[in-house]
């Protein structure tokens, strides 16, 4: 298993609750994949969405997020944290 | 407070060791600029180091980088998170 950084642009004036509905709908099917979303941090002003994961590879993030709609610009792994 | 997502561009390579000691670095003098920095991610690969912290401004976090040696290439306010 290897954490992930995503990425997604063009979600200017995203809300804290669009932000939490999308979290939701990814943990709700993250288990298809064996991913989990850790956690999201969302940028209303620039339109960006930044999460972290774990799973088995960009691809399976990846796939989670496109079926929730929400398809990643970047995908990222971060092998190394503190 | 406000959170912060910032990065860091060019790190190709960074070790864990590497990410571990900026990052201590930066705890070292953080709370001069009212900053905390809460988690690092690197990605060794492309070079992306993300910074997760909270403070008063980005211009705040931008200095502790700046004392520190490793200046981010962007900072953004990250008002929501889950």
């Amino acid at each position: 298993m290897t954490k992930f950084m995503d990425i997604h642009q063009g979600m200017e004036g995203i809300t804290a609750e669009e932000l939490k509905a999308a979290h939701q709908a990814d943990l709700a099917i993250e288990a298809e994949e064996g991913v989990h979303f850790e956690r999201a941090w969302a940028d209303p002003e620039s339109g960006t969405v930044y999460c972290l994961s774990e799973g088995p590879s960009k691809e399976a993030v990846q796939r989670i997020h496109e079926r929730t709609g929400h398809p990643a610009s970047e995908v990222h792994p971060v092998p190394y944290s503190v």
